[in-house]
Order: C-alpha cells, then sequence, then structure tokens
C-alpha cells in the first residue's frame, strides 16, 4: 500500500531535459518530458493506440509524439493529432498526473489530482539558493522505500555498516540520541561535543583539534529526508546556534517507491563552504557515493529476507525511535488515505 | 488461445542438417530433425524415460538417440530400442508432429494430425524457383505473435519507426492505402507514382530519376505474410502490370508463436535481379537485418505494456485496418476451432 | 517435500573458516559459522532485529554479530549483546540448527533437534583416515537432489553422457549389473572380469594389461552416495578380496536439497595409492570435474522438464532398479516422518 496523494520527487530539474525519461513510480509506468517552452509534464508511460512506450517517442513543441506511429499527445495527456488522418478519435487520451518544479526537483502527484497543491512541496531552499553548493545524484535501490528511510533515520548503523568509509571518534557508536516528533515529520539528532573530528571534516575545514558535532535527521513524509550535519571548533557556541566557526553540509534523499521492492534514490550534498571548490565536489560526491553504496548493499541484502517493507515479526531496539515514530506517522496517513477513498 | 491447426514453419530446410534442433511451438517442447535419408521428423522434446530433453541426442539413421541412455525413437515417436535389454517397454513412446517440407521450409503442424493436410501449406513458389535469389534469416522476438503480425500489415509505422534506415520520398508518410479481404487472408497495399526512390532500390536498380513505387502486403493465417515491393522507372506501366523496366523484392515473414510473448521469426528476401551478386545479397541482409531490429525493439517495448497480444483498452485509427481485418479473421478460425474441438 | 529428520552435508571442514558461510538447505536460508574457539554452528541467515542476512556479519569470539547493527548471537542463536543498550529485549534469538563435525565435514540437521543423534552420520571412515589422499570440491548443480542420486545410481548412463571422459572397455555398456537392497540404503554394483582398463586407471596403476575392474555404488539415505571403483591385475583375486594387486578409489558424494530444483552437490575422491603425488591429486580432480560437468549438464537439462523430482508419467527400463529401490526407500521415510510430525 502506497501513499498516493503527496509529492514525490520524479527528477532533478537538470536531468530533464530533450529526451523523455521513462520512470516507474507507485507501480505506475510514467513518462516525464519537459515541453519546447520548458513545462514538465507526466504521463502514463503507454500509448493509447497500440501500446508502445511513449518514453521511445520525441518531443515535438508541447506535444509528446509516440515513436510508433506519430501519435502526439499534450501535457493533459489528450491527443492532439493522429497522422494520416483529420480526426482524432475520441477517447484518444492517455492519463496524465500534476507536476510541479520546484527546489530544481520535478516532483509528481500520483494521486487524487484535486488535490495536487504545490504549498504541500517541502521546503529544500538550500537547493536553489545561491548560498549553497549542490552536488546531485540518483541511484536505484532494489529495496522497499520504507527501509531506505529507516537507514536515514538510524544513526547506529553507522559504524557497522561504514566502518570503512566514515571512521571517526570512536565515541559515536554510543553517543546518546534525542527523537522528536513534528506536526508533519520526526527529527532525530544529537550533538558530540569536544570529539576527534571525522577525516573528510578534518579535511575540509582545516580542524586541527577537536570539535563540536552535530548531525540532526528529519523526515518529512514521504518522500524527504534531509541532514544537516557539521562540525565547529570546540567550544565556540555551535550548540547554542553560533555555527560562524563551522562548517555545514544539508544532504538532502529524495525517496521515491517505485515497486514494493524498488525505489529511486535521489540525493544532494549542499555545503556553505568551497563554494567554487571543484575538487570539493569531487570529493563530496566520491566519499558519499561510496558510503551510499554501502547503505544499498545492505538494505537490498536484507531486502531479500523480507516481503515489501514489512517488520512483521521482528523485535525493535532503542536506537529504533525514530524510524518507528515515522512509520507509525506513515502508517496513520496511509490508512486515513484509504477511509477517505473508501467513502468517497 | 493459439490456432493449432494449421501449418506453421519450423525451420529452413537448410537449417535442419546432422544436428536435432530444440524449438518451442505453442508452448510445446520440440525437436526437429532430419533422419539419415533425409525425412524431416518432429517429436515432443522430452525422453518418456528420465524425461531428458532429444534435442540433446544423435541422429543415429532413421532415428533419434536420447542423450542419456540412449533410447532410440522413430520418427513417428515410437521407442525401438532401449540399450542393454532385448524388449521395448509398454508405453515407451513420445508425441510425434506432423511435419512437411516445401518451399525449402520445414512445417510443422500443432494441431488434430488427422487433418494435416500438406496442400493447405500456403504457396511461396519463389522460395524455390531458379528465377529468384532468396536470402533467408531467422531471429526470435520477445512479443506475441499478433503484434508481429500487425506491423507487418502496417505500411504507417515505417515514417516513425525505420526513418533511419528507409527514408525515401517524403509524401510516402501519407500515401494513401487500399485493404482487400482474401477468401483467406488481407492484403494492404499502395502505388506512390512519380516518387523519388529510396536509397537502396536506387542503387539496387540503377535509378537515376523518379519511379514508380509500389508495396502490397499479403497475410495468410497463420504464419505467412508476404511483401511484394518494388518500383519501376515512371511512366513505364507497372501499375497495369508492366514490371519489366523495374525491380521487385518479395520478402516472406514466417512468424510461428513459441509463448503468448514470444514468437519465432523467420524471414527471406527474394530479388528477380543481381541474382549472382553476392555483394547485392550482403547488403540486402544487413539493411533489412538493421530495419527487423527496428521493428522488434518496438515491438517488445509494447508487449512489456499488455499481456498477451490482446488489443483491449486501446482505441484505433484508421491505418489499422489491415491489421483489424485480420485479427477479426484469425480470431473466428480460433473460434471455429474452439468449438469444434469442444464438439467432439 | 523433504525429509527433515536427517543429517545433510553442510560444508567441508575445510571451507568453514573464519567467515560466515550463506547457505539455502531445504528451502531455508542458513548462515554456517565456525567461532573463535573452533566450534562450527548453523543459524536462521536473517537477523530478528531488522533481517539482515547475519552471514554479512563477522565472527566475535564465540558469537556471530550482524553487520548491520551489531547485535551478537551466540551458536544457539540467543542474542547476547545489544550494542548502545544494556539489555537484550526479550524474545531477541534467532533459529539455530544442530551441526555436527565428522570425517572433516560439517553436517546439520535441518528437522527436530531432539532426534540429532550424531551416532546417525554415515560411516565415512576413508575421509579421514591417513592410508588415503582426499580431494574434495563442491558445484551447485540446478537439479531435484533425487535426479542426481538416480544418476549415481545408474551405471548404464555412462557410456553416453561420458563418451568424451570415460570410455573403457566397449563391452561396459552391456555388463550386467546386480542390485541389493541394504537395511539403511540400495547398493548396485558389477564385476567386470579380464577388462581393458579405462585410460586413467591404466595410468594410474601402470596397468599394462587386462584387469578385473569393479564398481559399487552405495547410498544411504538421504545425502550420502559412496562408490568404490577400481581395477586389479586380471586373475589376482580381487572378485575374492584381494586387492593387493589394484589400486582403489572411493569417491563419496553429498548431495543437499537447496530447493526442490536446485542443490548443493559435495564431491570428495580419496584413493589409496600416489598418496603424495600432487600431480595426481591434480589429474583426478580435473578429470572428475569434466565429469561432473557433464553429469550436471544433462541433468539440468531433464529437470527444465519436471516439476520438481517427480517421475510422473515416465516409464521405467531395467537399468533403473537400483534408483527405483532408493526412490521407493525415500518415499517411506518422508511419509513414515510426515505421519510422526501430523501425530504429534
Amino acid at each position: 500500500m502506497f501513499l498516493r496523494n503527496c509529492w514525490y520527487a520524479a527528477a532533478w530539474s537538470n536531468d530533464l531535459a530533450d529526451a523523455p525519461l521513462p520512470r516507474i513510480f507507485l507501480d505506475e509506468k510514467v513518462v516525464l518530458f519537459r515541453t519546447a517552452s520548458g513545462r514538465p509534464a507526466a504521463l502514463a508511460d503507454q500509448c493509447c493506440h497500440r501500446a508502445a512506450p511513449l518514453s521511445r517517442g520525441a518531443i515535438q513543441g508541447e506535444n509528446l509524439a509516440c515513436g510508433y506511429h506519430g501519435l502526439q499527445f499534450d501535457t493533459s495527456g489528450r491527443c492532439v493529432l493522429v497522422p494520416g488522418q483529420t480526426q482524432v478519435p475520441p477517447g484518444a487520451q492517455v492519463r496524465s498526473y500534476p507536476v510541479h518544479e520546484r527546489w530544481n526537483v520535478v516532483w509528481i502527484w500520483m494521486g487524487n489530482p484535486a488535490l495536487a497543491d504545490p504549498d504541500k512541496i517541502p521546503a529544500l531552499t538550500w537547493l536553489a539558493d545561491s548560498k549553497w553548493t549542490v552536488t546531485p545524484g540518483m541511484i536505484q535501490v532494489h529495496s522497499n522505500y520504507e527501509f531506505i528511510v529507516d537507514n536515514l533515520l538510524d544513526l547506529t548503523h553507522v559504524t557497522y555498516v561504514h566502518k570503512k568509509t566514515l571512521a571517526g571518534d570512536p565515541r559515536e557508536a554510543t553517543a546518546p540520541t534525542r527523537t522528536e516528533r513534528l506536526p508533519n515529520g520526526v527529527r532525530v539528532g544529537r550533538w558530540m561535543l569536544d570529539f576527534v573530528p571525522p577525516p573528510l571534516f578534518a579535511k575540509a575545514g582545516n580542524f586541527k583539534e577537536n570539535v563540536d558535532r552535530w548531525q540532526f535527521v528529519t523526515w518529512t513524509p514521504l518522500s524527504t529526508v534531509v541532514l544537516d550535519v557539521g562540525c565547529a571548533k570546540a567550544g565556540t557556541g555551535a550548540p547554542e546556534g553560533d555555527r560562524s566557526q563551522g562548517i555545514s553540509i544539508w544532504s538532502t534523499h529524495l525517496v521515491t517507491p517505485q515497486t514494493q521492492t524498488s525505489s529511486q534514490y535521489m540525493f544532494s550534498y549542499a555545503r556553505d563552504f568551497a563554494l567554487d571548490d571543484a575538487e570539493m565536489s569531487r570529493l563530496l560526491l566520491e566519499g558519499t557515493h561510496a558510503t551510499f553504496m554501502e547503505d544499498a548493499d545492505i538494505i537490498e541484502a536484507l531486502q531479500t529476507n523480507r516481503e515489501g517493507g514489512s517488520l512483521d515479526g521482528l523485535i525493535d531496539i532503542t536506537a529504533d525511535a525514530a524510524q518507528l515514530q515515522a512509520r507509525r506517522m506513515l502508517k496513520r496517513m496511509i490508512d486515513e488515505e484509504s477511509r477517505s477513498v473508501a467513502a468517497e
């Protein structure tokens, strides 16, 4: 069961250029395209004539043309041209999905179009702000989206899964976290004061001595997890809000279900330092890619032991608090949606 | 649902030599072989003793020997030898299928053997006529056979699917076609008078000026589609039947269902010019192979959106007339066969 | 339906070293590991916390640690440590399987642990006896285990399947065999007196003239088939028990069902000659590997024609006597087990 009435990240804006893109979201085949005038659109990826995937076609002005017989569809999914005949047959139409472009992300609404309010898109201002340098990426993970969200809300797996890439102060393994329920989401995080900085931060921030580190993870249903991580020279007031002697990385994780056992995983790293340093961008991308592959590897392995994203029959530990809050909130939203659909 | 009582193309005669060939037709595993005396045969590809595929065996005179324990079967499927024992156990028998070799094609009958009349094999005289040079080939297409037949009876997809390989006169996209229902089949075609010749024809026929072009497609249930295409110097009477100043290619397409979503696709090109020109054969084979791959690519892509060969829920356009005729005729034949089987 | 209450070969002792091994036995995912003190163990390959495969983890002293969050399990499957918290949650436990190491094999019991009596492990003394040199190996065969056992109990397929590798005296094809039912198994074999020795034996034993050959195959349910094959100078009393002028190879075949259509196949060759001759070991391993691949090839091919290991609808021949005895005995054991489980 998926939550349908919410905005899902469909693509990075830059990836939607002059070719249509095939995607699978919530078990449905979708074609994304951008018209000649720059407008993004999403249609069912199946021509209403002979079922050819429209993603095999080509953009023609404001329309998408099927690659099999040239039928053209506008962004609403209406067939507007059948080559070789003057009239378009009645009912020549494919499903269209609301899309909206914000924060350099193309968002898609897989549910009731009447409810697709762009104001519900999470505020990810740093993705479109010149004070930050952003390095985006995308992978496919063969896992239910809930296991990916679980993993992002879980700070304890770092010691075991990322021992090769994120080795830091040995006290990190047991540094306590605090979980907060937000009006629309869950937040978990911690401060680690006077800690040895991890190598990447030490290098990036030129820290020679201990630092005050922070890690805050915020999940907003359904697609968005934001990590605010960084460190500042120890004792310079970071916990009180003064980050002037520190560096921050805001990493944004946009997880969109493809099927019950596979997910589109878009991510990006926004930094507030070395803004024009291409070498720093490369360093961060390579470092985070290796880390993601470690996550994907274990998550895909556990998925082979599960149906969908269920935790049935498993036990919980203290470190699961944030993910359990998130799962409860998500379950309530899906249940409410089911009830309201049933009521209609 | 497959039509069972009809001749299907099983193999090109040349491909059935001294080794048995495994095949799947209509969801059944079949082994084709040719005995030492040259007689073609088809048996169920499963030994009645320990189920080993007989296609792993070897031809022994007029029999096929299993590669596991050496049991031998004659062309009727009867076990005639069990090595190491004097008597063949009762019931040692595998199913045999009627086969008949004609026009350099081995044909197989998957239905009631009593109805397997060789006179029902379509007349493909040019495949065994010294006035024609024939270049045969075979591919597997991961698609229902009906989509392949649809595609062959559809002259409008050429503009979109084959724009890289079959670019001709721009007026071709909208040149009208005429569909005819035949007593046993469907025919669609058109004349394009005073047109720029497509590059391959220009080269093959040494045409420097415009030509009168023709394209005629004839489908005979179930397995056979013949394309009669060519061109002649404009105004030399080709439409009235005088092809003496032109060149013809008869291409034969023999589609045999393997499963609901895969097909054996045999094809050949017969030409009445440059008969002994090996370079011309190479040119035609390479050109047509590229074209077939374009067809297979789009057909296999649309198959991923469909169950079997169904058009349920799709809309039709004017250009579909021939394929819709063919599908209706085929459906009637399958329905009649079902009724007659049920009546028995 | 698998027999559960019996010892299955899980691994060669040498293959179970300092890394956990993932296995599938009887449709269940199992992790094998050896603790720091050398004790072998087998657990369900799924952490009770977030379902990660424990085979991705690491051995920590006498425990196995999950690679996701570091939970540690002892050899009984009890969770003994959850990093970051002082108490282990109630119910934190994974299933453990009885294992026992004997004859350089780690055996596993997939059924009722209360019945796991090590005295029921077959006596394979030559695998741990300095008078024999043993060369072990393991492959996976995509076939039901019964077809593999059938094949081992069948001396007649050699002529057809192994004509490239085991060519011997032409009279071998029809040399009669004798099948015996044992209290716990089946034995089939034959003597071939005054025969040309096969090339490998001729070379290994330096035989210049004819030999008396023997082949005896003994199946012990469920996992074990032992072949006692060899030859001695003709007329020196081998049939009466005097092998002093001959050489013997005892080959041991340990077949463990993974699923209904795939099996773990462990094998080893024990010889009583050229004990320290590495070249002889290499020769035997290479020769037998080629032979096994021929067996696997035909068995996997016939499996594609069958569901599970069933012989339903097939006919039997005289040469099947031993395998039919074995199948009957096995079926009776499985039926008895089902009844006793149902009675509980």
